[in-house]
């Protein structure tokens, strides 16, 4: 691992100096370079779909894991869109002269080497590589054991790339031992690796930030909830939770928990029970009184990011005490609030601490292509470094270059 | 622990929403406090100054513990820098309508419960809950037990002040508990603090760095490096060095490690020996070879970080070989070079991977007022959030508002 770390350390030494021209030319020869390997990428995959199988993973994972041609396509298409982004590194951020005559300015340079530790969908080591790569960064790559063949011959195609431009393969090293004492010497790598990602279950994402001692950015889970005021328009409320929760209920910004109004909440539950049949509700006791179609919920539910067609619900008694059960049991991830007064919205918006706070519409429009950031590595739950959705400028730091002409203190 | 964690989070729940006559209201309630309590203050330094003695503390230490008459003047202009700051609250980093209508927003916001972990230095106790109120953070304070006494006046008067003012006085905590125990707990509370910042020794902020579970920032060691290129003027690199070295030996941003031209080693290294009588030289065999007034260095003396009067000395062949001396053994802090070659400067700051790059001056000036953020927390390290001084805009993060009309995806 040492090996691994002093290798990336020596690649990432000149990620500041790679001009924008040779970082798109890579990428667009790796784009070719995939479509070229097609046949070698589905043979390798079809490896892990039957070790898969073999070792009886659940057809979710077996799903995420799969490699079809739309999903090669999409991954070409996600290495299109990075190109298309101005380069992020050299950037000036500030520049000014001080009394004394230094000019002094705050320019943008890659973080260095990212880790990233992710589990079953191979499309990461590609992404990661290139969206690292575009900003000057050497990619460490722990992938899950039920991708790793898949890992292993999109690491081969990235490094053949990379030699082919003359550029230091070690730009991307995938780690080949799957077991966890590989992660776990990763996460102590302080002196070689500036920055670790882990992207996946909450159980990896917990290891990670409990274990490493090298900086970490939390993604990922998002217990999001929607807070429906007394003046909501209710026809737009049923509407809004159902995109929020329906419309692909395993990601991280799917709407998990419900918080209602009792001035509407005898009104609006059962409608919103009928409304959305594919939900299975867990509610307080108020919300069971209202509907008995609702199971009785554990305080553990509120807490819970279901990544399913399963919804708890709560009923407050005004918008403090809405406030108040959100910030409780929140991710702070996409919290909205749905309403027509502008008092409450303003007073959401401003208690609320999540990433993204929404006021009347769906949660799920917390994406790095959505806000417009054109790729995206992950989703920031914590609030150093950046929050919400990162692309590639969360991918950089900067320094400050002051000159002089002898200027001493 | 837990229960200075929740109170904490209890206060950062209402930092967002203090508007900034409130908050600069507080900050000069602070400054006439203190100077009214002005011999409380010195009785409760005095405690222990006497303890300091008796426990045989070394007179550096006592030095940086003791507060005088101008330490305490110094501390109440610094709170008067920070009431000048404009607000970091607030601010609007961007703002974008998306295609679906939605208005989009990216605004600052605290970052919510601050620890901080320092050493003897009491005026950090002020200085950080300045700060962070500031920006809206609460603090929770873990100072040295050689200054708990004077600690627990300062938390006193600004607790007062804050009642006074009827604002949760948890905006600040005190760790009364001095033992090492209190720390690790610290570190350890996750559910409350959004980040740690260790203030002090390398071994201080080592221990943090390893333990903690929570985000850290790191802050300090400056294994500072001046690279002497054969073109540099000789007469202008021996002031500058002369500063870098003993205006201020014992800061981080001094220089501890010198890199000379082979060209110009001769020549130089006698002069610059003669010249810094005060300053004990250690070189590697081709500066010890020259002059015989320098002793040998051990391959450690060019990792540390002296904080004294002493210079580590190396000769290399030519840019390349400094670029690659330093990068191993700086702490990517603060480097300069001084030369008149524009090719070799430009070089220089393209591969030096340090917060500040410096051409033709004196590494000194890495610092929060000069590069004007008014005041600083710290200086980082590390790449991750903020890189060298960091002021008020490091002490906040973002969120996104999002206002639809009932959009969904």
């Amino acid at each position: 691992m040492q090996e691994i770390g002093k290798k990336a350390k020596a690649a990432a030494a000149i990620g500041n100096s790679l001009d924008i021209n040779t970082k798109n030319n890579v990428l667009e020869a790796l784009k070719d370079n995939l479509l070229k390997h097609r046949n070698e990428i589905f043979q390798a995959n079809q490896k892990d779909i039957k070790n898969g199988i073999a070792t009886s993973l659940s057809s979710a994972m077996l799903d995420r894991l799969t490699v079809t041609e739309d999903y090669l396509n999409n991954m070409v298409q996600g290495i299109s869109d990075i190109i298309n982004l101005p380069d992020p590194i050299g950037e000036i951020l500030e520049t000014k002269t001080l009394e004394n005559g230094l000019l002094l300015k705050k320019v943008t340079v890659p973080l260095g080497v990212v880790g990233i530790i992710y589990e079953s969908r191979p499309n990461v080591t590609i992404d990661a590589f290139a969206l690292n790569f575009k900003a000057g960064n050497a990619s460490i790559l722990k992938g899950g054991k039920e991708a790793i063949e898949t890992n292993i011959i999109f690491e081969k195609i990235i490094r053949e790339t990379l030699e082919n431009f003359q550029i230091d393969s070690n730009f991307v090293q995938l780690i080949k031992d799957v077991t966890r004492s590989s992660t776990t010497k990763l996460m102590k790598l302080n002196q070689y690796v500036d920055v670790l990602i882990p992207r996946g279950s909450q159980g990896l994402i917990d290891t990670v930030l409990l274990e490493s001692t090298i900086p970490v950015i939390e993604t990922g889970a998002g217990n999001c909830h929607i807070y429906v005021d007394e003046s909501a328009d209710l026809k737009q409320a049923l509407i809004i939770i159902e995109n929020a929760k329906l419309q692909r209920p395993g990601v991280c910004n799917a709407v998990e928990s419900l918080v209602i109004h009792q001035n509407i909440a005898k009104h609006f539950i059962p409608e919103l029970v009928t409304y959305l049949k594919e939900v299975q509700f867990k509610g307080d006791k108020i919300a069971v009184a209202i509907d008995s179609r609702i199971e009785t919920a554990t305080e553990a539910d509120f807490y819970t990011e279901y990544l399913d067609k399963t919804l708890s619900i709560t009923v407050v008694k005004d918008i403090n005490q809405a406030i108040k059960h959100i910030s409780q049991h929140h991710t702070g991830h996409s919290d909205a609030i749905l309403t027509d007064n502008q008092v409450h919205a303003d007073l959401f918006v401003e208690k609320i601490d999540s990433a993204a706070v929404y006021v009347n519409a769906s949660t799920r429009f917390t994406d790095g292509f959505v806000f417009g950031l054109g790729a995206e590595i992950g989703i920031s739950t914590q609030k150093l470094h950046a929050r919400g959705p990162m692309g590639l400028k969360a991918l950089t730091t900067y320094k400050y270059i002051v000159k002089g002409k002898g200027q001493i203190r």
